[in-house]
């Protein structure tokens, strides 16, 4: 048996919005650790990897490892919690379907969503922990609202990190744009830092229709976490709460010097 | 001479909004008792009743009856009115015309909008006063949520009720939703208490599409009233103030045994 | 060189967005003594005047006359400038390019946009001051609500002027509609009050689709004032905070005696 329990059914509503943008589709795998997602996006260009370990959950039991293939549909199923309901997930050992429970907080209001699981491929991805070039720290609405502004001037933009901080950059038919954050000099408020950890400069573009999938998932954390090295992809990630993060892998473009 | 008079215009609004997805058109049968709607929407599945007292209105003048049918270009009209306006309503005794006037509270702003009246056939119908196996009100609130999460999973809701509360249920492609609220233990709230008055029990399958054209009375009042017997339409009553109410009326489906 | 920098650029974007809807590209002429825009909207039907001197602004220097044709891209970029940021312009002697800077409060975040300038004919109009019949002042929101309201009812509005106070009508499909404003009696509140300064009473009327884009200035200044004589076009201005203004012209619609 499956029994996983969250008080905040809103935690899980905010992720399913940070992941179905990219998957229609995608395999939730359970085991004693906690729960697992990671899955390509479906073009295939980008990769989401969502973890949520078993003890940030308020209740969390699995006997046997399980592997649910569960549509998007899911996240129509949690558009019905109420924003105070606590949320149960639960399956059987050999499941066909796993069931969504919403409590109200007066219990007077119970509501049980039976969904049919679906097959699916199985593509375990093997990501190697890497160390990188620099890794920037900065709010996640800041980040948001960046990505969505340059957006507006072209397909990509061009993150450039150097110690003095990040900027951003992107160019189009009607001529550039450019946005530089410096370091915050003093960190009162943690939320609001802009903090740039680096071992040597980088200068990476990517596509804007991939970073704007990822910010769906600013509402999930004030920070955002961005780890860089020439050449590899981008990671994106955003810690979910105190039960696990979410993180976003991207490939660079290659682009001809001139254009650099 | 007829002239009703309203300091809430806000009221008269929220009644066509209740009413102006079901009816294109409707007569509005002014006596002296008040001012009455009666009609089937459009597709001729359900009806709605609608009853304004006379009494209600802060000034009443109906010297002869009047069929006045009018287009829902009047929800055109109210949407007109500032939330702080006195509205009146105004027709001479063979009108072809209906007058709204809308009055700012420092009666410095005066609107006259005066709409055309069309013909239409009269169809009266006579609904026979019932007594009900179920009676069930609930927050208003609480109705139109479970009526929108449950369209999401099929075309109809199924409504069980009996001495525990009642059940709502609604099967679909991608599987089953069910929403129970049990009767409310203490009613602190008058409110926001779910109540049940139940003779014999009732399970009676409806159409989501009309379900979802009620809940837009939502508004109008805090709770609901939903009666239910076993094979007649269900009514669903909202009142509207201290001046009257709206019913709609709807026949259940006729499903096979096997798929309750 | 050319530097204009504004501490609110809350106030620019709400300038762009008063003459977006009416053009998609015009000349900003700037002096010594500030910025200005002059064109017919795009079918040449009615003017828009915009004057931004340059006392008004935080820092204002223009070394040469400048008339820098820009596009309405120009709005998409001021979306990008936080609420609290402070806005530079700034362009060479003879500009390809204009450059609009956002920095945040606390200097940590500055965002560059720099834009191509485009090729525009000129033309110069010169719009005579003249003397008119009927000057109204009136609350911006009432005038915006107006204009919506009776664009329900009709292609046009007719606008009638008298000591008592202006009246707004439309006639169409489904009947008239009349709305009338009289002069405020105490001036308790400038910006809520109605003033009318009248010679001799006027009566003209107006199409609503340009109306309309007039009203998109509402939000720079709680009063608008509408200037009218028969015959000639209509002023509808707007204050621009200490800056300078906004001005619409349109003329009137000649219609046969019998319709009025």
């Amino acid at each position: 048996m499956f029994e996983a329990r969250l008080v905040q059914s809103a935690i899980l509503k905010k992720v399913l919005d940070a992941i179905k943008d990219l998957l229609t589709e995608a395999t939730f795998e359970c085991s004693d650790s906690g729960i697992q997602v990671q899955a390509m996006d479906n073009a295939h260009v980008s990769l989401v990897s969502l973890n949520l370990r078993s003890d940030g959950f308020d209740k969390y039991r699995c006997d046997r490892n399980l592997s649910m293939g569960m549509s998007i549909a899911m996240s129509k199923i949690l558009r019905c919690a109420g924003s105070e309901d606590t949320v149960t997930l639960r399956a059987v050992d050999n499941p066909e379907n796993i069931t969504f429970i919403f409590e109200s907080p007066n219990k007077e209001k119970l509501a049980e969503y039976e969904m049919k699981l679906i097959n699916m491929d199985q593509e375990h991805l093997g990501i190697p922990e890497t160390s990188y070039s620099c890794v920037v720290k900065m709010p996640s609405q800041e980040f948001s609202r960046i990505c969505r502004d340059l957006s507006q001037f072209g397909e990509s933009i061009t993150f450039a990190c150097s110690k003095e901080g990040i900027k951003f950059s992107a160019t189009g038919d009607y001529g550039q744009a450019t946005v530089k954050l410096a370091q915050t000099a003093d960190a009162d408020n943690e939320e609001e830092a802009v903090v740039v950890n680096m071992q040597e400069p980088v200068k990476l573009t990517f596509s804007c229709r991939y970073l704007n999938c990822f910010i769906k998932a600013g509402p999930l954390c004030a920070q955002v976490q961005l780890s860089m090295s020439n050449d590899v992809p981008l990671v994106c990630e955003y810690k979910i709460g105190d039960i696990g993060h979410i993180r976003y892998y991207l490939a660079p473009k290659i682009d001809d010097d001139e254009e650099n």
